[in-house]
């Protein structure tokens, strides 16, 4: 600021006028002091004015994964709620990895965000205590936070895999597939145990051949799907757990001879132009990003709101893939 | 921090010396800062740290679109690379819009990032200069930078836009029609330049309501293309100027009574499971993403490179969708 000050011809007050947009500096000076600042490259420090001012109008987000496209809208919906709110949004992605998350989060913190939208890789949030104790409000959403008492939002996974289910059972099917997402994912166990909620409310036995949790790679869940489609009695339909393995079991699907049945949590772009139309368990991914980011701002204008649970619901899209007749 | 000292009654140095994991402090005196600290909600104030030493780890990425696929394998792709350097990556999206652009950008550099890939919206990046002196090493992708000479990682939007027309062409249409994006978007005009070419080559000439730039909302796309395909002489086929454009005229084809051909720039997901599959020319997403970063990150090695402008070719795949003859 000195350099500047020194090169327009002016007082280091004129330059923090200048800088800061105050009055009292003629049209010429600004200009000079502005010439000066683009040619020494003098950056803003906002760092610095943050920890003067207090709220820096930036909330971060921790995403999942920035390839996954039930990711798109949610993740858009946050940004459009921040920027009603005239708030900046930054991003940082976990990759599923609950020490990446950790360190995203924290990262976000150290820069001075006012709120937190959080899609959690782990299990164990207390790292964000001091973090939420300091002010940084702090909202979870698709799944919940772990071992802290925090806001989520998230999709009725349960309630959503006992309805594809059931419709499937309701079809005529006696053996049912499940392809879910990795077991310390709280989806995918969610979704599991609706399946099995489902089956058992129709008295339907569940072989342990026909469950399968694990990674979304296209090659695990292909190989998932084969060895239940395969052997004296294979399964005749599959329930998968979300979007990537749903795409993965299309796939395979198309590559059979027989029609074998599919009903898929998330809906995904395309699914009612394949034939058969992919039936799915859709959520409303924009509406947990924007529920999720609404809350925040609540906290952020002061709300005292204790920690809620928000769950939104599900809907069956019938489209042909689930409602497929049983063929052995 | 002379709040933490006097809790765990201890001087600020031995404060500052577990805050940074100095040795020199007994285990037991590390116990009582760190429960001090815990208990007095305690920042630790990575941009205060920032400013004294200099690099940070950390690379901003202003995307696009978060809702776009095309942007997915890109935006992991150059999340990769950041990682596999050790450092962090944060983002922010545009929307399409130069002033948002303009304004995360400059709020990743106040924060400090080392470097900054950008996937611009504006046409006049001038406004990054003072931060390119100042030591941020920028890299433009998917779209050249506006008025200031910097490295830039492309697709060969127009030789493909060639190359799929040509295909038409071969095919037999001599009535093709091109959607595009907006044309303030240099990947739009470019690719409107190749139909242009090929019809031209081809000594084809273009009908002015064969050609329709926008944006691509469903509702432009599939007016644009139904304008096309009605009339006494409508269209036999379609070339598509990016993803979303091919996705809704997908739906529009798929309505229609007669078979119209259509090509689409960009690959996606399902194009092969269609019927019939979709002729694309793809784009190598990932390693757009992948050149762009490794460029950013031989920069902050300290290479003296001067700014390049690095094509990456794209590939003709044919599915079926292409291959349609013509039909009036």
């Amino acid at each position: 600021m000195k350099d500047v000050a020194a090169r327009a011809g002016v007082g280091l007050k004129t330059v923090s006028r200048v800088v800061n947009g105050e009055p009292g500096v003629t049209p010429d000076t600004e200009r000079r002091v502005q010439e000066a600042i683009d040619a020494l490259g003098f950056r803003r420090n906002d760092s610095a004015r943050v920890l003067r001012k207090g709220r820096t109008a930036t909330v971060g987000l921790v995403l999942e994964d920035l390839s996954d496209p039930f990711y798109g809208p949610l993740n858009r919906a946050v940004e459009e709620v921040a920027r009603a709110h005239g708030a900046l949004l930054i991003n940082g992605s976990s990759d599923e990895d609950p020490e990446r998350e950790r360190e995203l989060a924290l990262a976000l913190c150290a820069r001075r965000v006012d709120g937190l939208v959080v899609i959690p890789a782990g299990d164990d949030h207390r790292y964000l205590e001091p973090e939420i104790r300091a002010g940084v409000a702090t909202v979870f959403v698709d799944r919940p936070a772990g071992r802290i008492d925090a806001d989520v939002v998230l999709s009725d996974s349960f309630g959503g895999a006992v309805t594809g289910v059931a419709h499937l059972i309701a079809g005529g099917h006696r053996r049912i597939g499940f392809i879910g997402d990795q077991p310390h994912i709280h989806t995918a166990t969610e979704r599991l145990r609706g399946y099995r909620a489902a089956m058992a409310d129709a008295g339907l036995p569940v072989d342990g051949a026909w469950v399968s949790l694990g990674t979304t790679a296209p090659e695990r869940v292909s190989a998932a799907a084969r060895a239940m489609l395969s052997g004296p009695e294979p399964v005749t339909a599959l329930f998968a757990g979300n979007n990537r393995v749903t795409v993965t079991a299309v796939r395979v699907l198309a590559s059979l001879p027989r029609p074998v049945a599919l009903v898929g949590f998330d809906d995904f772009e395309l699914a009612d132009l394949l034939n058969p139309g992919i039936t799915v368990i859709a959520q409303d991914a924009a509406a947990l990003g924007r529920v999720a980011t609404d809350r925040l701002f609540q906290r952020l204008a002061g709300a005292d709101l204790p920690p809620a649970r928000i769950e939104l619901p599900t809907r069956l899209i019938p489209r042909g893939s689930g409602e497929l007749p049983p063929v052995c």
